[in-house]
């Protein structure tokens, strides 16, 4: 079987790796020969994700077409279902997680907790006034598309605040929300197939800084009947949208133990990376094995507690992979790199490290992701 | 950094894996586009392994020179070191995996348990008998060098076998050994640096159908001091010859727990497979950090048993590829298949499980294996 996946990044690369265990041709449309799945020795095809000509070249060498990110715009992935390709997730399910309004409405109207929001039109600065006057302040404001690593949110504590935020913003299509005051931030990864076959991974806790996910420890320290609740939401929501493949869904959770959705993803997710070493099948085993229609595969913890430190280029442009001798004497970790070039802030690759105790664990992967950047090791 | 990996078969489809993660640039110099690790992505140059001009091409192009098997003539990986190329292992100690006869001389001199030997010479039948009579029957008449999966080892019980025996062997220069009345055969995959540095899994119990490696347990069940001691042997074999990258030496293991040293191969090998899910590092990691002469990784199991199970070709010619399905529905099993052709009796994959007892964690790969052989499923 083969499996057309957009995009050519970390997702694609590790993708391609479990690709090989399972002998699944991967076939990936790359921008460049530069891309991390393509330097990784996955076969390619070269082209923009937003050419209908270059997806329409994918979709017709592979069985099941599938993504890495979501700037397929969605009409080109209708196109190719009306074509008579496996396009999984579907159009429908992929439109939710394009458009941060457009998953919104999905999930008020299937009931799911949601921050009180309302999308902005016409008159941004003032429809989003009227918002913060209405609802409450702080207000975050987000572009609807296109955001990703802390990319296209920004918060408005009070109504002067309003043109700033909105002008960092990348898009003109807004949406504005209640700002949720959240304890902890947690992601819940699973994966659907379209026979409806559903696992899902313990909830991971994730910290964010300057907006990128930075750090993740899987299982996250929840109450069982939240842990419970956030992994049900998170199924809930992939049927809600029919979704197959790998699905992420972030939460926050609030003082008291109330949970909101945050946001979604429909693919392997940085959330997930953890599971390679952690759990008995990876969520990118099993993201192949969902779009393929194949069974699901266990999702048992083999550790009591992974970490993962996100290697984010330093400010000095530092190459992780000249610095990789000294990283492996931190004995077990796993250093995963991305074989992109170095530069400030990219995500470059990731540590894991698997142990019993959160702390001794957290605290190996950043020794080593501290080695890996050039920075001072922590004790 | 980058590795030259002469051979592009499964050991070195699985060592391209390892080599993404740490985004090191692995070139293998492969007869076909076909090969495993070119199926997988791998960046190749094609060329036989006893041609000194690919061999220089695929030297000129990499920092290190390494193997998927031992097949390169000696005195074509002594020239390459002459010509300034890190070859790792080096000339003399791949001499004593390539050549038995070499291997059992250097252990014997090391003051090594081996079977009593002898080098077969000019007149072999002859020679056979006389060793036979004067050592004791049965002997075991190998082929000095090619053998592999069965190939290249008879064994005739009297003098009337030998020269059936010898007529089966596919080279005419041998070695007779004495046999050994083993109960278990062992395996101890470790990995040695140049800078000396020495890492060691614990012991692998295998077993052989019709001379082929079958199945796998990890650990084995011996009594400690007999684990110590092979562990103890493994090393001083690879510090004898000194070795660089994987080396797994396979050992026999007599009723009154003597050990003796059967086989050796300085390359990753079938024993660590297991390695891949089992250990915070796995065997292919760890042979491109040895060769590369960075620091080694934990070898430390992740579950208490480790069972692995070749995929073998069906006398039907099967697909495995085609059956994954069906297979990916027994739970708890890592599968791999290796990209290549179905035939009978073809190494095509293995399955690993994990678990807690090896009775209940073999049958878990053993099912899954029956399956992606259209056998029928044992209970």
């Amino acid at each position: 079987m083969s499996v057309g996946m957009v995009g050519a990044g970390q997702l694609a690369r590790m993708t391609h790796s479990a690709a090989i265990d399972l002998a699944i041709d991967l076939v990936v449309l790359a921008r460049s020969e530069d891309d991390p799945a393509v330097r990784a020795g996955a076969r390619c095809l070269i082209g923009e994700p937003d050419d209908p000509q270059a997806l329409a070249r994918l979709a017709a060498e592979v069985d099941v077409v599938t993504f890495d990110h979501e700037l397929v715009p969605n009409d080109m992935a209708v196109a190719l279902t009306e074509a008579g390709h496996q396009v999984r997730p579907g159009a429908r399910a992929l439109h939710a997680a394009q458009d941060k309004l457009v998953g919104r409405n999905a999930f008020a109207r299937a009931g799911l907790p949601v921050p009180d929001f309302a999308g902005i039109d016409r008159d941004p600065a003032a429809e989003v006034v009227r918002f913060g006057d209405e609802r409450g302040w702080p207000v975050v404001i987000k572009s609807r598309s296109g955001g990703y690593d802390g990319r296209g949110v920004a918060i408005a504590a009070g109504p002067d605040e309003v043109s700033t935020a909105i002008a960092s913003l990348p898009s003109s299509l807004l949406l504005a929300e209640c700002y949720v005051p959240w304890v902890q931030e947690v992601a819940v990864v699973g994966a659907r197939s379209p026979s409806g076959d559903w696992v899902v991974y313990p909830p991971v806790a994730t910290s964010q800084v300057d907006g990128i996910c930075h750090e993740l420890v899987m299982p996250a320290a929840l109450a069982p009947p939240v842990a419970g609740r956030v992994q049900e939401l998170a199924r809930t929501i992939a049927e809600a949208l029919d979704a197959t493949g790998v699905i992420a869904v972030e939460f926050f959770v609030t003082a008291a133990d109330a949970v909101v959705v945050n946001e979604i993803a429909l693919r392997p997710h940085n959330s997930g990376h953890a599971t390679i070493e952690a759990a008995a099948t990876s969520q990118f085993h099993n993201h192949l094995r969902a779009v393929l229609d194949w069974p699901l595969g266990d999702t048992t913890l083999r550790a009591p507690v992974a970490a993962t430190v996100n290697v984010l280029g330093a400010a000095d442009g530092s190459d992780p992979a000249r610095l990789l001798p000294q990283a492996l004497t931190v004995t077990g970790t796993s250093i995963h790199l991305y074989g992109k070039a170095a530069a400030p802030g990219r995500k470059l690759g990731h540590v894991t490290s698997l142990g019993s105790d959160p702390e001794e664990t957290l605290a190996r992967a950043r020794r080593a992701t501290a080695l890996l950047t050039g920075q001072p090791t922590p004790p």
